[in-house]
């Protein structure tokens, strides 16, 4: 797998971002193209059928590009759309659910584990499902959040609006749960406040980093080629919003963003 | 005007709801048809190149239904489309920023209106220009609320997380304004904490009633004929949500939705 061609990682928007900035942390020396379905974004919100036909589109557009393996950096598409996924394309399919699901069951102790995600993600039950494939005897208690999206791309994820919206979204399951999976590529934003609201006994599985776990895995880490690495990323929208968003997911510039158009 | 054909109504997904209520309200004999493009919505935090795109497809479905008159009920789509959907169909196109902003130039007593809306409303400039081309001696102030629409859907408008962001948005332009204009079809659900956030000295200028004020006006009103009217709702994603969200916006059951694709 240490061949030069790019890892592609694709979400519907900024968020997938944070799975990019674990990746590129990991493999200093793989090329990665990113594409954010701007135009089409959110995914959460939107019926699986729907989320199917946009992820074939975004694979498809990285798949042209060359990459030698497919990240799913959104869980609504990891959800609804990874075995299609998988079927269409001869390559490595890596998604973001059953990285966070792994880590989940490692660390539960109590084996009650909590899962916060999109409305989208939620709803499909891809966690829960991931998780009791690994041991049916976890309970799994799942949250959708539909307001941590806007809070984190508002950059208030510290803000005492979050801390609220926190407060109100976690209530029903924090007594209840000894670790929780942050099932949406935007929340390691909101990890502070998130661990505010919880306290100090729960633990919080970071999605993004996991998966970033697995793919440097599957890859396996060059080093000492001296390879200067290049980051592309792509939009279907005008980049202005992707990339001053994107700054806070990153933490630093993007550099050049450039727009596309996919099937639509 | 007065035939039988109905107005089309279209918005990006639940928030026009607002503006067939009142439609619906004042023409109790007209037949109506909705259509909410919830597979790309929401239009506020895209391009205006975009959202040209959108719009153009979703007036082209309701003048393909044989519709006798254009509403569009989104604040992102009026401030960049409109021009456009006028020139290219000869019917009356009404959108949602021009009676809003007549509306608020007739209240204003100090000559200084504020705009809150979308990303993409208050980044148009769309209410500024529009009421300029009124009274180019008026002072307009624009704040963007992007968590403002999230919290309507989530049924949290009156909710203590959005007195807080309430407060936070209007903070910098409370002791400026004595008028302010709702440029989100989202936002009259908002009504009372606004107005909490504000006090009673600044008077709401809600763009949907103003909306509905301007096609009755155009239809006419016709009473006494008996005439038992349809509403038909149409939506590009799965009908589930918009018939949960849509009812906070309607007030009531939507009946029959169905799911229709555009060009995309």
């Amino acid at each position: 797998m240490a061949s030069d061609q790019a890892i592609g990682i694709f979400d519907s928007g900024v968020g997938g971002l944070t799975v990019l900035k674990a990746i590129a942390s990991r493999l200093p020396e793989e090329d990665l193209i990113y594409l954010g379905d701007t135009a089409r974004v959110p995914y959460g919100t939107k019926s699986p059928e729907t989320v199917r036909r946009y992820a074939l589109d975004a694979a498809g557009f990285l798949v042209e590009r060359g990459v030698k393996m497919l990240v799913v950096a959104c869980n609504t598409a990891s959800a609804v759309a990874l075995d299609l996924l998988s079927e269409k394309y001869d390559l490595p399919v890596i998604g973001v659910i059953e990285p966070g699901a792994n880590r989940a069951r490692a660390l539960t102790r109590t084996g009650r584990i909590g899962v916060i995600g999109t409305e989208g993600t939620v709803k499909s039950g891809a966690y829960t499902r991931a998780i009791h494939a690994l041991d049916q005897s976890l309970d799994v208690v799942s949250v959708a959040c539909p307001l941590f999206v806007p809070l984190a791309e508002e950059g208030w994820a510290e803000h005492a609006i979050a801390a609220l919206a926190a407060g109100e979204y976690l209530a029903p399951i924090r007594d209840e749960i000894d670790t929780l999976v942050l099932g949406c590529t935007h929340y390691p934003l909101l990890k502070n406040t998130l661990q505010a609201a919880l306290g100090d006994a729960i633990q919080l599985v970071d999605s993004a980093e996991e998966t970033a776990r697995v793919v440097s895995e599957q890859t396996g880490v060059r080093t000492g080629t001296d390879r200067k690495r290049q980051i592309s990323f792509f939009v279907t929208d005008v980049p202005t919003r992707f990339e001053r968003v994107g700054k806070a997911f990153l933490g630093g510039d993007l550099g050049v963003v450039e727009q596309v158009s996919l099937a639509d």
